[in-house]
């Protein structure tokens, strides 16, 4: 096989770590064999490590989206009352996912290329109570946005009777600081082909024991997704349905990449290089989309020229240069252009992929 | 990386071709551009031709089971009531999610060993009026029977304002005739670690345009398993979410596979090597578990010999002699031996595992 040399460049799925591509090829071995269950046990313990906590992980076959609508469907019940924190499409998602499951979801939005005020989301709650949960998007990959979900949470658990904090972190986790037990977030949602290196096809998810129990009152309908049918199941170290062994294999090797870097050189790693990228993209004379303040470590948005088309741009980093960045979603479409910088990234491929963003905006 | 040559034989996931293995430790791509499309559209077109069908496929990423809680939530809403088939524990598990959702789940149960019989179905939908949809296992894994699809759904059919049928294919399709347009099925599932001879991380389903229109009067809660969403992102010839990319790759080859060897050559074999196990396994004195007429050409279930321990038997078969077979399920568990020829099998992979068993059953 024969393959240019790409310099893919979207939010996820991101380049393969060699190590991780090497393991891939692996035979299918027996999903409820011991061999299965060593596998288990350094995975689950890798993912402790990375999502800095000591509350329980789960792992779901599915993309992030699976995830994030297990855990609504794991600690809600039809009718509750939910605040959404919206900046962006995937927080919009979340809400979506929320409606269609019946429950009373509040939407608090911010302007695009804005972060969530912790404050706003404070008296939001309190003029919703009783509020059962509310659902943050730590990173939103659509606008290049960080939100300060530290902040958030704060605000949020300085309330009595604070609702539950459910967090997406698909774009974050790994690449940018989180700490759920920390800063008390209840429910954290990771996927596999963001900052973990390894292909789609897994969420991640970490249960505080705070939602372990709006589970056992939860009631909405729930088979795949159900998180205790996941406990009971890791505590025989498998999944209740035949997993993705494949990205499983992946993930052990990524795993261990990353504690060999270790979690606070990665996050420098991309808190550089997300500088280096913003300054190299304001170099060029071009506009970021975000407020700079709220730029996210991970993803960086730039606001497409006047003038020119989006489209046209992306199209022709992919045909004439073999680089492949992203377009907007939704009402962004068309303009912005987003280029990544999570996982398996250095300054090299960012400086490549911007020097290919120039050449192509003189043509175009 | 050196690794022992298993003779993995549990019912999936299968062991994979060379050419499926070597797919899998490709980079990762865009999802979202033009060779994802070229991607999609060969994978459609293959899995077009193993479900024998011209309607619509979808793909969800997920295991198999998550397949049969998507073809719930489409087509049914709260209250409805369905005639659940049952004859095993994957009849028991389809039930249970059934009720998860909130349907009327009528169960129609059969001895563990036999098949459904077409007549009773039609009957208990008779005395079930309204009956909106039956759900009927085509494979049953757990105990190594096939049922008579074919006649069930020709009985079901017959009937004035006929229930949807609704089949699990995991098992099946791909290795046993099945053919949805022809026999009137109307949502079928299938996973990409059986027949399929690719990791798990996929289901695959076809959808009838009368599965269609209840899908569009259907009220049950959804969002990740939306076939609506499925199938808009399928005519741009992507998939909503990102999808298991690895498992794509992989299921790519297979299909070619699979098309170069021919359906019906496939299936000759299946029923070949399976008619060679059974009376290999007979030949050792040991009997079949389900009654011969109904016994599956994808996996034999055999009794383990009276004061025999089953699990000695596998764990000794495995650390011993690198061959994974499967034990019982719920209430069989103890009582059986399930030995798999799905997929990727040959006669000689078939006389080395019962060679092995016959060896084990010696010493233990």
């Amino acid at each position: 096989m024969k393959m240019p040399e790409f310099n893919l460049r979207i939010p996820g799925p991101v380049p393969l770590p060699c190590e991780v591509r090497e393991a891939l090829s692996r035979d299918m071995i027996d999903h409820r064999g011991p061999e299965f269950a060593a596998l288990f046990d350094e995975i689950t313990e890798g993912l402790k490590y990375v999502f800095q906590t000591r509350y329980d992980i789960l792992i779901l076959t599915s993309s992030g989206t699976g995830g994030l609508e297990a855990a609504l469907v794991n600690v809600l019940s039809p009718g509750e009352r939910v605040l959404a924190v919206i900046n962006g499409f995937f927080g919009e998602r979340w809400f979506e996912i929320a409606n269609a499951f019946g429950l009373e979801a509040i939407p608090l939005r911010f302007p695009l290329g804005s972060g969530a005020d912790p404050e706003e989301v404070r008296k939001a709650i309190r003029k919703a109570y009783p509020c059962k949960a509310v659902l943050i998007t730590h990173n939103e990959t659509s606008t290049g946005v960080t939100n300060d979900l530290k902040a958030i949470a704060e605000a949020v658990r300085s309330l009595e009777n604070p609702p539950l904090i459910l967090v997406d972190a698909v774009s974050s986790l790994g690449a940018i600081d989180l700490r759920p037990d920390e800063w008390g977030c209840d429910v954290v949602v990771t996927a596999s082909q963001k900052a973990l290196m390894a292909p789609p096809g897994l969420s991640l998810i970490s249960v505080s024991p705070r939602a372990w129990e709006a589970v056992e009152k939860a009631s909405l309908p729930r088979f795949y997704w159900d998180f205790r049918k996941a406990r009971e199941y890791a505590n025989r170290r498998q999944t209740p349905f035949t997993p993705a062994l494949t990205v499983l294999f992946g993930l052990r090797e990524s795993l261990k990449l990353i504690r060999e870097e270790g979690l606070d050189r990665i996050f420098a790693r991309h808190r550089e290089i997300a500088e280096f990228t913003r300054a190299s993209i304001k170099s060029l004379g071009l506009r970021l989309f975000p407020e700079e303040r709220w730029a996210s470590n991970t993803v960086t948005a730039v606001r497409v020229p006047e003038g020119l088309r989006a489209e046209e741009i992306i199209m022709r980093m992919r045909e004439e240069h073999a680089t492949i960045i992203a377009g907007g979603q939704g009402e962004l479409k068309g303009k912005i252009l987003r280029i990544a910088h999570i996982g398996r990234v250095s300054r090299e491929d960012m400086a490549r992929a911007i020097e290919v963003l120039s050449k192509v905006l003189k043509n175009v």
